[in-house]
């Protein structure tokens, strides 16, 4: 079965309906997902943003939120914006990464869905234990684990390997043939890519 | 019939694909296309941009440039890079806004082949003429009425408008009822919305 990484960043404003939807879709395809949770702030950084470049240029960022509600609606997902934007995303983002593989994807969606459907903090040390604990896991020994000095070096060298591949921004589809996708509206072509890219594989066996 | 505006840039590298397609589509959903030529420069200017913004950020230019290579020929286009990147626009949009209605749609398909399909120097007069005479235009006729002051004063006022609608970058497909629409990849969920508007009309009257 082919493999598509999901590269999302919590704060992203286009993360959130495409982790809403990505396993759906993917499971229709055929596809696995594999989700790879990094930070924007060092790309931005790079490229000299100290803020959302949503904050940065009003008129994208008026464009983006009226944009995203109108996704949110159509895909039936409720939509809160998030009070201040963008949120804090170091600590949700370590522990996205040190939590086993099999709970990543149902605490990235509790995060998404605390930030984006309820308007929560999800800076708060607090509201990610109980995100933690709604998901089933033991929320002060992920929260270890995650500001371990490992694991914290370990994100590092994600946002590295982010760097590396040439990701413009979140959410990003990348197939195993290297092929980025940008955008929740990408998803499908991505989807279609990484099928095809099987099929040759499949072919020349 | 609703109509939906077209907002287009001829340095723009996503309008080409929008451009190639957008009758087609309308057609098939039974929509009116209005083509509205305009200047992004203005716009970047605003925003403190002096360059296309996938010269002065690299990585969003080489994903651009790949995306837009994908996306040719997923749709049987032919791809050349401008060179140089952006070409300048000022000529061509003043005789898109010129022309007669009816042969708009033409010449500017005609600029964005010449420009992405066969690299061609679209800021050259005389390359100019030769694609006006191609659509069947009185092409010196056409030059003198794209350069005559009225002209350029409803050039400048169009990207006032573009200003005032907020227009984020381009291609924009804007509906009767104001929503807009940012990218060759939500054509589809613009003619959608477009339809929507008018259903909810209809069932008014």
């Amino acid at each position: 079965m082919p493999v598509l990484d999901f590269w999302y960043e919590f704060a992203s404003t286009y993360s959130y309906p495409a982790a809403m939807r990505v396993e759906a879709l993917a499971g229709q395809s055929g596809v696995t997902v594999r989700w790879r949770p990094f930070l924007l702030g060092p790309l931005f950084f790079e490229a000299g943003w100290r803020d959302s470049p949503f904050n940065i240029y009003p008129v994208k960022g008026r464009y983006m939120w009226r944009d995203l509600e109108r996704i949110c609606d159509s895909l039936s997902l409720p939509f809160a914006r998030p009070d201040p934007f963008p949120q804090s995303t170091l600590l949700v983002a370590r522990v996205a990464l040190a939590i086993e593989e099999r709970l990543r994807p149902a605490f990235s969606r509790a995060v998404y869905d605390a930030e984006f459907a309820k308007g929560r903090a999800i800076a708060d040390r607090a509201v990610v234990a109980e995100l933690l604990s709604e998901i089933g896991a033991d929320a002060e020994a992920m929260l270890g684990r995650a500001e371990s000095p490992e694991n914290k070096a370990a994100l590092k060298a994600v946002c590295e390997e982010a760097k590396v591949l040439g990701l413009p921004g979140a959410p990003c589809f990348v197939t195993e043939s290297g092929e980025i996708f940008w955008g929740n509206d990408r998803l499908k072509a991505a989807l279609d890519w990484a099928l095809r890219g099987e099929t040759r594989e499949e072919a020349r066996r």
